[in-house]
């Protein structure tokens, strides 16, 4: 279903693009980059997600006749520009990090090369969609983390910020980590695992908690998991749990698969049921939790209380990244050609932070000899880094701190995806781009990815691109 | 455009329906709730938003032979069941507040009355998009009330959660107060009037900062706001716009509309562009501000810094509602008939303000002789207020404190929406919508609106409701 996304845009950028295309500059090549400043809850680094969309928003953008009478009953553009847009064909260049790659600050992560009024049309949209499903990608990856090998399911549906982001969510949390879903789109969708079991309603539309517990014994006795918090966790839930294993399951030769436990003291509770479910030979029966729970919460339950839990149900503060629901990824202009020749552009803030890398740029991933990222060097784009040299990384603000490696990879991150408005990257299946989260994740010192003040991973600049910052820096202040 | 939303639903409502159905359950009528434990923010009332697409979503929804075949394929439902998915009619009775009302913790919001499956079937979408809508009306509605009369822009659209948060998230920011949104397709879709004027990279694809502004003034000299902070507010920015004005503008007998700020210390730089505006006789051109606003910066700015800001812009604090992102509607059952007879439901709970409200329900506000509202009152389904005579209002969990009110009028806020699957309910416009709001919000007290500590609004039960849920409760801890 491919949806009309052309007006999903901020009206200014339709401002903007008229103004280029009244005074004739339309047609001039603009570079725009995508980067983001700083990782939600202070973390070390983010999962980069929402290409997909991003490419299959931009393969099908056209401005029908629909959209064109809509635009010219704001009385504010000219009808040449809506001419131009009735016939809008994409022709840029577009380059971008691979979807659940980890990235840091101020790296660009998607770079449009075009006529200034296609990058101008399109900048909303690509926000939006590598916002937000980086957001949740980078937020189940933590999840995931502190729940160290315990499988983690998304059951946030119910509290997401609307469809898209209960099922583009559930596929970045995927990316992130997360084994599983309760929303059955997401894996109609994008083919995640689905699953889930029974909610309170069941229990209490039955006459008893047993009966509930033998009926959905008896309908799915393959895979039994009982909610056992309706009423009393301990004094009935459990024992009525047991008692359907002794008198519904093992007769038929079958077992209690698990418990779900959904309010009350999750550390106490789960084990207490631990022994409870021992001692009624049920070994092998797992624990799982649920609860408006997060990474802080589920370190808690691990690392310090010694919970029995064997996995996590995660909602609300996973779908929404509730302890920090924004992901703050700009667009902005880094260089513009002139004569033919492109010229860096930078926007300067009394903020020296928020001062913006100028020029047309790559991304190198540095790897040491046990394949660990050591740092990242943003380039000019055509520089190529000969790998049996010696390189000095140094601090871009710093510039005193370098450190010279030699036997290292230099691995280039962006890749080409649209080569003058044709689609020229073979698009990644969704296990592909798990998989690459996971093997890229290990490749991160464990002082990166810690939850609580993380080690600064180091994004370095090229000594040219280095050069070229400081030289507009200097021509502005002048 | 009506998208399939059939499977967005937890995959628990899946295998408990086809339990129901194998236990031949499914017909029994039930009765579910919508209701939440507590405001976001710690604030003092909720805007209720989201049913129009709950209308939109049962009135089309159906399991076509594609979502047959992809049940089928997870091998645990019942031919049975899908053939009952394949015919599957909404049949239910539904009751919901109107969008635009102002609500409070514990009170039903949605109900539905109708078999057991079809309440069961729908909640994640009705909890979906309640949620999402009710949360950010709420914020929008904060936000607002923070600008004391001053319009306010949502802007929010790149940082929002996926598309359908930019969208909908318009749609209840309107609802909430706002006057516009950057959206474009916010109103195409909506009638939501959207705007805005230049992004940095405008400003910065020119030579020069007054090149842009002379661009923009030639091409929109009816509404030129000129955003004036890429290079330095105060001493480029202000003096080019000014300076446009007077030799663009003014020679055409149009004059400058507005700046805008985006970045640097709102309050300062808004008392000093007033003074230079002001001094160049620009005392009608309106100052804008934008950047990481939301309803707490507002009225510091306003209430402690006595800036000079005519309108706001305001983007991802709003659209996420990121201090707290989260809406905590629930769905619950309250009520199983049997024996032809509606028997009340109770959800017991460690925490007695989890404890459910069980029974089939209305809801009504009391209003004194000044129109004020005084108090929400929860009753059973039928039962009658006779405005006439004096009503008892008692605290339903110190039950002492009473109060008994004269001249009042009491308003059922519970409308029917479905009728045995029928819609019978006139959707309002959204302006109407937007007007309920406005009006209803004006009959709180400020002490329940005002933003810390508020007052907590006066929700009691019946006697006759307060009895069924005591005699329950009893009945359960026996």
């Amino acid at each position: 279903m491919n949806r009309d996304f052309s007006l999903l845009v901020d009206f200014y950028e339709l401002t903007m693009s008229n103004g280029y295309f009244k005074d004739n500059r339309h047609e001039e090549i603009a570079v725009f980059d995508v980067f983001f400043r700083s990782v939600p809850d202070e973390g070390g680094y983010a999962i980069f997600a929402g290409l997909e969309s991003v490419i299959n928003y931009i393969k099908n953008l056209k401005f029908d006749e629909d959209d064109i009478a809509f635009l010219r009953s704001k009385n504010v553009f000219s009808e040449g520009f809506l001419d131009y847009l009735r016939h809008f064909k994409f022709s840029s260049d577009v380059y971008a990090i691979e979807e659940g790659t980890p990235v840091f600050p101020n790296e660009p992560l998607f770079i449009i090369k075009g006529p200034i009024i296609e990058c101008q049309l399109i900048e909303t949209m690509v926000l939006l969609s590598i916002n937000h499903q980086s957001l949740i990608a980078t937020k189940a990856s933590r999840i995931v983390r502190e729940a160290k090998g315990r499988p983690v399911f998304e059951f946030g549906a119910r509290r997401a910020h609307s469809y898209d982001a209960a099922n583009l969510g559930a596929r970045s949390a995927y990316i992130g980590g997360v084994v599983g879903t309760s929303n059955t789109l997401a894996e109609k969708m994008f083919g995640i695992p689905a699953l889930g079991t029974m909610a309170h309603s069941y229990v209490q539309s039955f006459d008893s908690e047993f009966e509930a517990f033998k009926s959905y014994a008896l309908n799915y006795p393959e895979n039994t998991l009982l909610l056992v918090d309706t009423y009393d966790t301990l004094n009935q839930g459990i024992p009525n749990a047991i008692r359907v294993h002794n008198e519904v399951l093992k007769p038929i030769g079958k077992s209690l698969k698990g418990v779900r436990i959904d309010s009350g003291d999750l550390a106490y509770l789960s084990k207490k049921v631990r022994i409870m479910l021992d001692n009624a030979g049920l070994s092998e029966t797992k624990i799982t939790v649920s609860n408006a729970l997060d990474e802080f919460l589920i370190r808690d339950l691990i690392v310090h209380q010694d919970a029995q839990i064997d996995s996590f149900g995660v909602g609300e503060r996973l779908i929404t990244a509730r302890s920090e629901a924004v992901f703050g990824g700009v667009f902005k202009l880094s260089a513009l050609e002139v004569n033919k020749k492109l010229v860096p552009k930078i926007k300067i803030s009394d903020n020296v932070a928020k001062t913006t890398i100028p020029g047309f740029k790559q991304l190198y991933r540095f790897y040491d000899e046990n394949n660990m990222a050591i740092a990242d060097v943003i380039t000019l784009h055509e520089e190529v880094i000969d790998e049996s040299k010696p390189y000095t990384l140094f601090d871009p603000m710093h510039t005193w701190k370098e450190k010279i490696v030699e036997n290292y990879k230099a691995v280039p991150l962006l890749v080409k995806i649209f080569d003058k408005g044709q689609l020229v990257y073979q698009l990644p299946t969704l296990q592909e781009i798990r998989k690459r989260k996971e093997v890229l994740f290990e490749t991160l010192w464990k002082e990166v990815i810690r939850l609580k003040n993380p080690h600064e991973y180091y994004v370095d600049l090229s000594k040219s691109l280095w050069d070229i910052r400081q030289e507009l820096m200097i021509k502005h202040k002048n």
